[in-house]
């Protein structure tokens, strides 16, 4: 077994990455080594998962692999039993939920339709004071985001895979109750991670559940929608509109429908941008050596049979 | 001196809000007169100042009269002494308050370049979590603002006449200090009275004190804002952008540059719109009633030197 402060930083395709986590495992008292002398891994490029077999493999001594972002899906076929497996949960809570308030007043305050206006736009808009919000998952955004509509006099409803009430939530509903839940929101927000369970949750059958008033967030994953079926809700006008912050397919294709739609607001998967993010993913990867070399627990362990 | 539950609601111009401010006297237990016979007159229609003066000379037993709007310079030239005027101060706050988070977000999170865009837009933006906001002016708008930012870890200077602390700010400053808070911002938001001293404030001089990262928001009245020098910083890019709920001249004609430049949001005075407005209005005309034939203190009383 391998001392635990000596430990791997990999790939080095993502510089800024790679040199704020070498600097956090190196103020929390690591040593950086090579992946076959190392007995923890940290991960740096988020976008090179097709590289982690052939370093993974080098890693004869490893015991600790961290991921750099909060969805893991891109490595869920390397996720080995007999290790232990921490990611960025948690991290990126915040400014993502900031995120989801952005898109939810731009819908209910209809900047969608004011602000490529050329003339005085007409008076509309409604409000999120008072409004009823639905949200599916219940992990660190929702934990943020609750906290953030504190002071808005929202009647929140939490859906999730097991019917544990969530702290600060109005209410909270298991899987099986979503289509009633949604039936009653202003703004359906998909804050879940993406499993086989939530994969094209959002289709046909669950865009009729919600009302023609409403909203749907999604600062997911692109992969939670059904994409057709959502474009023909957004043109039936069968939901008022969607703000999308992750698409399917992502980036979305120019022409794409979702861009010519009205009632379509697309941000660019920027709920955490890498400015906003690389601070707060380096503070957990700097607290997590810390307590690895401690003995100590670490923070954002992955649930492998959950899959997030 | 005519008994106090004797109320007069003129003129009938908007049906709906006569009708909404007739049933709130009713409710209160007043009883509707025609104005020669009130002792108090409620006013019932915020666009139809100009017909006032006539109906305000008939009233030669009135001791009180209620206006709508919480911004009250269209009737400034009515307000003789010798009455009790009251407005509807602070009584739109809570909506006002959530559009400025709005406009606020919609420019830190550039929905104003992705909303129009037809191709995947670059991933940029920053966040009002942990963000240095000044807000100009300390009434109703200030305090729910206040309020809705409690979670957010900003930093909020508040800007005012005289320098009484606002409970819930960072700090507090006066007016002559302005130019230095604002030099300091992420954010500033215009939510002032219109008065002789703050017309024209946001000028060359102000914009030029604003860092060229800052975003400008106004939910106050568009004659704060010297729009030719707004339209100058923002094509010079002196300041990051200015999203307007209110404009001068307002509406903005059709071709307007305002509509043009790309880093202006324009909406359509709808901080709160007649709909949002309305019950709170009528709450408030109700609650009024209650107190002036109770013998009680009135709420939204106008200090008729200040102007507000």
């Amino acid at each position: 077994m391998v001392e635990h402060q000596k430990i791997a930083v990999e790939p080095r395709s993502r510089p800024a990455m790679f040199d704020a986590f070498v600097d956090a495992v190196l103020s929390a008292g690591g040593e950086i080594v090579p992946v076959d002398e190392a007995s923890a891994l940290v991960w740096a490029d988020p976008l090179a998962a097709a590289d982690f077999p052939g370093i993974f493999a080098q890693g004869t001594n490893l015991e600790w692999i961290q991921l750099p972002y909060a969805g893991i899906e891109t490595f869920s076929e390397n996720l080995a039993a007999g290790y232990l497996w921490t990611c960025g949960k948690g991290v990126y809570a915040d400014p993502v939920a900031e995120h989801v308030i952005a898109l939810t007043l731009a819908g209910f305050r209809h900047l969608h339709t004011s602000i490529p206006a050329m003339t005085w736009p007409a008076q509309e808009g409604r409000n999120l004071l008072g409004a009823h919000v639905v949200i599916v998952g219940a992990g660190g955004i929702t934990e943020s985001l609750l906290r953030l509509l504190e002071p808005w006099n929202t009647t929140v409803t939490v859906v999730r895979r097991r019917e544990v009430p969530v702290p600060g939530a109005t209410r909270t509903v298991a899987f099986a109750e979503m289509h009633a839940a949604i039936a009653e929101a202003d703004v359906v927000v998909i804050a879940a991670a993406l499993t086989d369970r939530t994969r094209g949750m959002v289709n046909a059958e669950f865009l009729d559940a919600m009302p023609s008033s409403a909203w749907l967030v999604n600062v997911a994953r692109g992969g939670h929608v059904v994409t057709v079926d959502l474009v023909d809700a957004l043109r039936s006008g069968s939901i008022a509109g969607a703000a999308l912050d992750v698409t399917d397919p992502e980036p979305l294709p120019d022409g794409h429908p979702l861009f010519t739609l009205f009632n379509c607001i697309i941000t660019p998967h920027v709920g955490n941008t890498p400015e906003m993010g690389l601070p707060l993913i380096t503070e957990r990867v700097r607290r997590n050596v810390e307590n690895w070399i401690a003995g100590e627990p670490l923070i954002g362990a992955v649930d492998l049979e959950a899959g997030y």
